[in-house]
């Protein structure tokens, strides 16, 4: 299939190397061109701009920092909504705000256009590897035929609706839970560190006992090690998230107190000199500072 | 080994036969006696009193409901503090305060007896499943005597501290966790359901992916079910556990930002006319209902 | 003074009426004129556009629900940017937000115009009476030059600031200052309501002894009588300001727990059937409900 | 009237005082008895026990820390409540438990004597100046007749409940009220202060516009100015109140979530190394250490 890849981060590397090695024809584009690079060497092509990158594709996938990088793509000058051929399809795979999903659903419609919100699960290891988690939202027609690819990128594809945003939703909200998991292990982990319990011998208790899912074993790791630097996942990327599963939940009308907290923790950690550039477990610190630690 | 149980509920049930099963002599107590009759029949004794109980035994293990239930056993007249024999060890499996436990254990010490805490992980079935796994903390040379018999107990034993009250801590922290999950899922699928996704798919998307361990499983399935009757476990032992981990933790000065929210949402469903009734789990009504939905 | 007036809600019709009895030359207009009848027979002259109002003015003021209302008679065809005469000033009395009033100030700057931000404290009543509290920043000269226009509309003039966008600041706090009062209030008469006391004696004895404030004597008689419509200002608009608090709190790093507490609480009761048309102090009914009352 | 009066702390020096300048026949009792010695001065005389202070007198006054501070009086040996005649009242004036106030009234009624409570509202300058708001709450005629009594100590007295434990209830509900205004300011001053504006300035807007009771002046001043030594009010007794209006709140499945809020700000700052010698207001460097201030 004629494919085009825009936003080559260290998520979309990976899944751009895996439609290379799959067999698409594949055409890239990443702002700064330098991490092309290696994809390039693979057989991909390189395009100067976005819309190079659409010209006379099936689909384009797009996997970008949030939103303003999306609306820049595709409602900048010579962005894919007025660039892309009828017909053709945008698959959305960036972790963005369900009312910019909405508006690209609409946008995309009215263009003659298809558009699908394929936010994955997984961090960088799984995308390389092909083993994300894919939750597609559109038409059902559309995700058949994206389905061989999403094949390719992962290694299981959940469909849930055909409304493209719900998708994001249930991105977001499982961002939500992991953030939860970190809140409530840091808690834990403050209370029983403080009682005089060794926390490493708690967290291998917790993992091999009613907490076995791997996300407690990651950033309990994490937590424990007070590992925060390289940042897996920024703490700005987290806090985001935060800010964009409240703002789903307040137009929706539904009260999230603990999206809450979490929202206070994240700004507490950006409020501190070197916050921006932790992993967003390190508001784990907070709960320990907060108990006198 | 010589040993006594007293405390017949649905744990204490399930653990009691497990000794019998595996050859110990044992005399079982409860305050109604007809929950002994299985036992009974299966080979165990049946004491009237905690002191004809714990007379000439090895060890007596204790399984009640709370602090009050325990301290009457212990304390009462003709408790185990005057009765049992210098040298005997009482092991606590109950959820209890850490305040208890530390008292037990200056008690029991003044008295010439072993304390161990013992409290478990793992709901009745894996209580009659000897599946539970234990956490034990007291003297070395105690804990060692009773491994044998902690293994006909649970499938693992993890031993954090030579100061019992610590399990304890350890035991509280954990189902503050537990309920972290409830309320996390509660707020996630309030969300994506008033968004208008199907709540079983989101679930299963959940648990096949990022949240495998068997504790999202289990309660996701009571949330999105809404099966709160009968309650494995009772709204009042949930508000219970929450207080006193909130009390060990104002003990050692640990503000814990996310049991306080659980604190609240027990409260408001306990100020439900039948909310007593319900698993603990119905917390989770909170969510939807200041939703709206 | 060549003024104009524009929104003439029920803060704005009072404010606009204060301006012509005292002798100034206004022009008013409002999106439905029918509001404009009452000043027009009192000697304001009416505009069918913004712009018609602004024609030849020395100072416009602008009294809008929103900041979407505000952008529109700004930056809209024929708004104030645009047609504003260079040198006119721009007094803006709207509870906007922190980043709305930082976008004002430089366009208004780069049309070689003059912008204040002056939100006031204050309901109907007192803007009739002109005993506004007036929070204004801006350039010094150009303040100096409004003030004997603000000592017509209101009892006192703060000058907080020569940045426009600190007034909106303060005033949003000051609207997060009083929902505070709201929910503690409610928490407090939940509490001692359910414990036997009569709620109206217990306002009676706070606001006799350590909390004389008018606004806890104000909110405190609509959450005791439970009166919450008429609406004197209606949820959405709290919520409104909770967020925009909030969204001002955020660019700054700042966490505010008590202000996401007021979020929840307001979504809560938006997500109720008629939730939208209550008073803002019916947040109170939440926590009554809560504690099963 | 033969009168005892029992705890000498700031407050209590000044209500003795205050009942020996009436002309009544105080006899005091402080643990540490220097305390006296101002009052034994001005004419009261001094008791070696609690049970000597009570002896023969009408009504005994206390004015203790804590409940465990006034069970050793009450309960202890020689206590009052074996050793004060049938007919004679207790007057707790202290801040303790809903809890402690049931049992006190129960434990008087068994022993043929009358209880009120009647905890007060004002800090020591209050007391001395005879300035006190007294809750008053008990039977009608023992009310009455101490009433002369409340009029020596306070400028008026609100009687509330013939359930003396409803005012202890009250004044708890009122001290967390002020624990809220200390919290919401503390929020309110970080935001403004980190926007650039003046926290001073600011204050005084507040306070002379729609927060224009004393509480916001005085705790104003002490957050604006970091006064936090030596404490009016220490926050280890700020603390204490907050557990007990959420200890009343749970008995009654009342969720006060502003409440819990307050728990963990305590707990926070007394997890500091000097935390526990600071005035309660000190919460207020929490929201700005938050904030990164």
């Amino acid at each position: 299939m004629k494919l085009a890849f825009i936003g080559l981060g260290q998520m979309g590397q990976g899944m751009a190397a895996n439609l290379v090695k799959a067999g698409h024809d594949v055409t890239v584009y990443n702002r700064s061109a330098d991490k092309a690079a290696a994809l390039v060497a693979q057989g991909a092509k390189l395009a100067r701009t976005p819309a190079e990158a659409g010209e006379g594709v099936e689909a384009v996938f797009t996997m970008l920092a949030d939103d303003k990088a999306l609306e820049a793509v595709v409602f900048g000058a010579d962005g894919l909504i007025s660039t892309l051929a009828p017909g053709a399809m945008h698959v959305s795979a960036s972790t963005i705000s369900v009312a910019l999903a909405e508006r690209l659903a609409q946008a995309h419609a009215e263009a003659g256009q298809d558009f699908v919100s394929a936010p994955v699960f997984g961090r960088p290891d799984a995308a390389a590897a092909a083993k994300l988690f894919i939750v597609a939202a559109g038409a059902p027609e559309v995700i058949a035929r994206l389905q061989p690819v999403f094949d390719v990128l992962g290694q299981r594809t959940f469909v849930l609706s055909e409304t493209p945003s719900r998708a994001n939703l249930v991105k977001l909200s499982g961002n939500f839970l992991i953030g939860s998991v970190i809140e409530s292990l840091s808690e834990a982990i403050a209370l029983v560190a403080k009682g005089g319990i060794d926390p490493a011998a708690y967290l291998e208790l917790l993992t091999s006992t009613l907490f076995t899912a791997p996300v407690y074993k990651t950033y309990g790791g994490l937590i424990v090690g007070e590992k925060f630097t390289p940042a897996g996942f920024a703490a700005p990327l987290g806090q985001k998230d935060v800010r964009l599963v409240l703002a789903a939940a307040e137009t929706l009308n539904v009260p999230l107190p603990l999206a809450s907290l979490l929202r206070d923790r994240f700004l507490a950690l950006l409020a501190q000199p070197e916050g921006a550039e932790l992993d967003w477990s390190a508001i784990s610190t907070l709960a320990r500072r907060d108990s006198g630690q």
